[in-house]
């Protein structure tokens, strides 16, 4: 069926139903109303956008629309998680290029769908028009707690203080791996099959910080540009040094096994969308994070030295400057 | 300057630099973290998203980016407008096409910003992507008010019941009218100058959606497809008839100088993007929100006939049918 015949209306009814269970069907003002509405509580609103287009943020051919729409939630949840905030509700906006079909939008949905059942939110509204190309915009929102004080929990890219540890949950690198795996035409071995789910279903991490925050710490941010770029945003703003001890840093092992030590490293420091999240703060605190679902490494440490900047160590006492240091939305892959 | 020279965070802080204080500079989480965080209260939070993209709601030549920021901060706006809520912060996707500049985003930054301070909304964050055609999508949050019993007051499009008169605010049409004498080369006629200006900056009507819900009001939809296309989402989702009084639907005098009072009476029924408020309840309470600054004037009526339909009927006892209905975003204008 052609998009015209359905028109506008028609299609955002099909999207909704499509969605099932992850439409919010029962907060004060459902999807269809000029704006949704939810019961909002004291504390803190936390709030993000992101916006995915075809040729930059994926290629027809390489990705589904499955997958993209899947990755849009991922990153925006990953946004609040990032927060410590508890992801609720999402808004989602469908610029159809002239190419877009029934069938891309409907496994757009399902997508949509999947990733919200998996993230624990639902989408409360959203828009559709055409456009000269086909994109999609995601807003994310959520709540952060009071403390006992009645300050909001929230976690903040300046709130890093030299003395602090740094750790990062899971393992860096495994989706830009199975991105390497992929564009390689490798993504069928047998040890692949993880890294290239990581890149065609990435998790983000709102438990962790949801607990990070209420365990009191102050200071995340989520791996979607590149460890090390994310964490030069976390000395930048924070106004203080950052050290990794290479080593220390979690490699996945079938990244390890398929790329060798030194590229998965690379990914490791440089690849992005991994959605996992960094943290800094008291060594053992952080300790407290670890567990058998997901672990959380520690792997460096906060100095008063060098401030903006982020120095990796090798066990040889080196500094390590990595290929690519992460990806920046005008210019691609940033430059070191 | 080449985008690529300022990279993306560049781009970024160069933006919140120029809103100035349109920016949210003083919420718990300013612009620059991984999400925006303000202080939520218990009550309703309400949250629309819009997309604009070049080609389908502008096209470069016609409107400039200024303007282009202006309306999607109006139709935003006027989407919680139309809920009875408060709004108060935006968030900002920002698609750029290969022939975006520096100059044009800098409009679009200066429209964002005087828009916001018009309307009593400031920026709490955003993003910016390359894409392959130019687009904006901006989110929009506000909070809605408890009543005395602790439900929240809400404007909806199902709240219409059959006994209710039926209101508008401003004169519909003048957008429309004033996109007439544009595209006819007549924008330049004295009389033209109001129509032309509700066209490029429209103003959406929150204080009105304000008292509206004070008032006890329950049902508002605003003008941005075109009042009978709107109203008839009022009908269908209320499962009532609507009838207007033709002769009662305030025309702008300049549109009807310029182009005669029937063309200027198709577009108060038919032309979009006048951000003005329909709303339905007893006549006493709307006429009540009557007021010299903004006039809102009665227009028909809400029956318990042909439900989900809106019929204008002419003096003479006529049904009347405009040549066009409105706007459906996938088909383009919609047929009678």
């Amino acid at each position: 069926m052609a998009l015209e015949e359905l028109g506008e209306f028609g299609l955002i009814d099909r999207i909704v139903a499509r969605l099932g269970d992850a439409a919010a069907r029962d907060i004060l003002v459902p999807p269809g109303d000029d704006a949704a509405a939810w019961a909002s509580e004291p504390g803190a609103a936390v709030a993000t956008i992101d916006a995915l287009a075809e040729g930059t943020h994926w290629r027809a051919g390489t990705m589904t629309l499955y997958d993209v729409a899947w990755r849009a939630v991922a990153s925006n949840v990953s946004d609040l998680a990032a927060m410590g905030a508890r992801p609720a509700h999402l808004l989602v906006a469908t610029l159809l290029g002239p190419r877009a079909t029934l069938a891309e939008i409907d496994a757009f949905a399902d997508g949509l769908a999947d990733a919200c059942r998996r993230h624990g939110v639902r989408i409360a509204g959203g828009d559709v028009v055409r456009a000269a190309s086909t994109a999609f915009t995601i807003a994310a929102f959520g709540q952060a707690p009071l403390d006992a004080a009645g300050a909001p929990r929230l976690l903040r890219r300046d709130g890093a203080r030299p003395g602090d540890a740094v750790a990062i949950s899971g393992m860096p690198g495994a989706s830009g791996a199975g991105l390497l795996l992929i564009a390689d035409g490798r993504a069928k071995a047998p040890a692949a099959a993880a890294l290239v789910e990581a890149h065609r279903r990435p998790l983000a991490r709102p438990e962790l910080g949801l607990r990070a925050a209420a365990a009191g710490l102050r200071c995340a941010i989520d791996v979607s540009d590149g460890l090390l770029q994310d964490l030069g945003h976390v000395a930048r703003r924070s106004r203080v040094g950052i050290e990794l001890a290479g080593a220390q840093v979690p490699l996945h092992p079938a990244a390890v096994e398929l790329l060798g030590r030194d590229a998965a490293f690379d990914q490791a420091l440089g690849g992005g969308e991994d959605y996992e999240l960094v943290l800094t703060g008291p060594r053992d605190a952080l300790r407290a994070l670890d567990t058998p679902e997901l672990p959380v490494t520690l792997i460096g440490r906060v100095v008063a030295e060098h401030p903006g900047e982020v120095i990796v160590w090798t066990d040889d006492g080196e500094e390590y400057h990595p290929p690519s240091a992460g990806w920046d939305q005008l210019r691609g892959p940033a430059p070191r």
